[in-house]
């Protein structure tokens, strides 16, 4: 028995096995490496010395196959070159490091590539390739203990239904019952959802590293989906909602229903002082809207990469946050604002914040990612930053 | 400010929101809902009363679209029809509930629904597509207290790789720092990783339900990747491992680092009467090949559409484990056997085991689940019966 039952599940495991894991063998000789986000066995997209990547897929009645994605991959799209068997391929210039969002386009349709894992982004899931940057380590899984990251479904008497948020939980949280800890709420951008930070971010391993080496306190860290449509709102049927369904309505999720969730069902440290909230994109807007006009509930600030692009009046914005500037400075125990040098929109109107509330005597932090762009490779350095300077002792 | 930022917000809403999202107000007037796995704001999927599903794609310039999936959807593939504006549509005749993997053949490649949620199967991220079963929501979020389920990594002697285990915790795990609880491992399907049990399988949702009703064990339920290449083995670069690699190296993994892992991570009941086993097809064979091996671990198994096509002698199949019905019997608290009734030889050869161990004194449970193939809804099905029966008291 054991023995068909073995040539059973290997004939299960061939089927499994895409055509890309037969071209290991095949292409071995060839320079490069798999991306890690490709998909087991496959060889195709593969990462050159030189960061160029090479992209394949077979598609033999197809007239018309290009590659398209984020900043960092370069200005395409970039059109693959039908080859023997159906086979399509290009070889794009080298890419900058980090997490890049792609798709295929077959055809003009914009699909996903069967060889490579999908992210949630562009408000469904999309392809993603990691290029590695070279002597950088902070986000990779090392030998340090590791936290775990928790699904944790709750309902929300805000939307009516019931919610996911992503909760991570220092290495020693269940090994010490007794300690209770503060927490970051850390948010997604525009078309993301609370899967982003742990997958496309890695902030798992950044914040496991971190604590291993004593740079930053062991602390939860709660991602939530930055959507949420009241209950019984006009236009929004009641298992669903839109991408984007206003502020207003997660707004007061976060505070009337995760925020208590988190502090009776974790231990927290619950009191201003002990709670951060910070996002990237659409989810720095997010954080800036909801902080200020809560100030009695946050302490710690981080807008990544933030859409700060109006006039901007210290008196009047955010209902008036910034207008008595010693009182800020006394309460809001740290602001940070910062983008990627190459993303020049964002990082020039961040400056021009952390100017325009230094004239006025307000403290901020100004970091600026050389070399990326509107991508995850800035947010995951905006964290390594930012979360070693949260919940530090009062000088 | 506050002004400027919303519109620039409202368009990042706009950019990310699918073109299907404005499908809701145009055809607000069909019949049928969006099914529960499209993404947010996508009509198609739509599930009609009689559970016939249309499926629906923009291909402006492809000639040929079709629509494939697992057995419950129907023998396609269902070929498309060019509409107005290049979309392409299908309705299928009405599908058997549950969840079914699917794809889209464009101009002959398969790629994923723009418009759905993946879930990895098949060796890759795949659509799927939910379609509800009348009157049953034993695998639905229900207003009952929530267990979690925990992405953690751990190091594995055996592989020389970090891996991801998925955790579930039953909802009064952080409650009740002094219980130990007992625990499940189980295995996903070829084709299929640690994710499958909970997204496919709404594996926490059973869990939850069957503990609040008080008709399950509050316990610990472990799900692994059941792929795994021992260190430095030929042909598997140190960063890789091909979706099957052999069980021995997996059944390594389990004995060697996971259980050990899971033991000294959690509070389990760490004898082997609260350690029990079960998996699906190929999930089931490597529960077989390592409880029946490892008796002293495991005191529960379960096999759900397991692959158990070979001659069976109960004498010398599984390195005798069968051989003394009376110590098995002794050893044995549940040898669960089970499968649909659309899945016909796995069914057949469960039952044909089950009557073959009976035969020889052997006591098995048999369950066939009516109307469903090898698919999620069988298993699913399959752990509600199952979990009840686990870490009941001896009589």
């Amino acid at each position: 028995m054991s023995t068909r039952m073995g040539a059973w599940l290997l004939g299960l495991a061939l089927l499994a096995a895409s055509a890309a894991a037969q071209d290991n063998q095949k292409q071995s000789q060839d320079e490069g490496q798999p991306a890690t986000t490709n998909v087991s066995g496959a060889r195709y997209p593969l990462i050159h010395s030189d960061l160029r990547i090479t992209f394949r897929v077979k598609a033999p009645d197809a007239r018309k196959v290009q590659v398209q994605g984020g900043d960092g991959l370069g200005k395409g799209p970039f059109s693959m070159v039908r080859g023997e068997d159906g086979l399509w391929a290009v070889t794009t210039p080298p890419a900058v490091p980090g997490f890049h969002y792609y798709w295929l386009l077959i055809d003009g349709v914009a699909v996903n590539d069967p060889a490579s894992e999908t992210f949630f982004g562009y408000g469904k899931p999309t392809s993603g390739v990691e290029v590695p940057e070279k002597g950088v380590d902070f986000y990779d899984a090392k030998n340090v203990p590791h936290g775990e990251v928790r699904a944790r479904w709750y309902h929300s008497s805000v939307t009516g239904q019931w919610r996911r948020a992503y909760v991570y939980t220092p290495p020693d949280y269940d090994a010490n019952p007794q300690t209770r800890y503060p927490v970051l709420y850390l948010q997604h951008g525009a078309g993301e959802d609370e899967r982003g930070w742990s997958t496309q971010g890695r902030m798992n391993f950044i914040l496991d590293n971190l604590i291993a080496a004593g740079k930053a306190k062991p602390m939860l860290v709660v991602m939530d989906r930055g959507y949420a449509a009241r209950a019984g709102a006009a236009g929004a049927p009641a298992a669903r909602s839109g991408p984007f369904a206003g502020t207003s309505a997660f707004e007061d999720v976060v505070l009337k229903d995760l925020i208590p969730m988190i502090d009776s069902t974790y231990r927290t440290l619950s009191d201003r002082e002990h709670r951060a909230m910070a996002g990237l994109s659409m989810g720095g807007g997010q954080t800036l809207q909801i902080t200020l006009r809560h100030l009695d509930t946050f302490s710690h600030i981080g807008v990544f990469s933030g859409a700060l692009f109006g006039k901007f009046d210290p008196k009047t914005a955010y209902g008036g946050a910034f207008s008595d500037p010693t009182a800020f400075n006394e309460k809001v125990r740290l602001l940070w604002l910062g983008a990627g040098s190459g993303e020049e929109r964002f990082v020039k109107s961040a400056r021009a914040l952390h100017e325009a509330l230094e004239r006025d005597g307000i403290k901020s932090v100004f970091v600026e990612s050389q070399g990326t762009a509107h991508e995850w490779q800035t947010w995951r350095r905006a964290l390594y930053d930012f979360a070693p300077r949260l919940f530090r002792d009062k000088k």
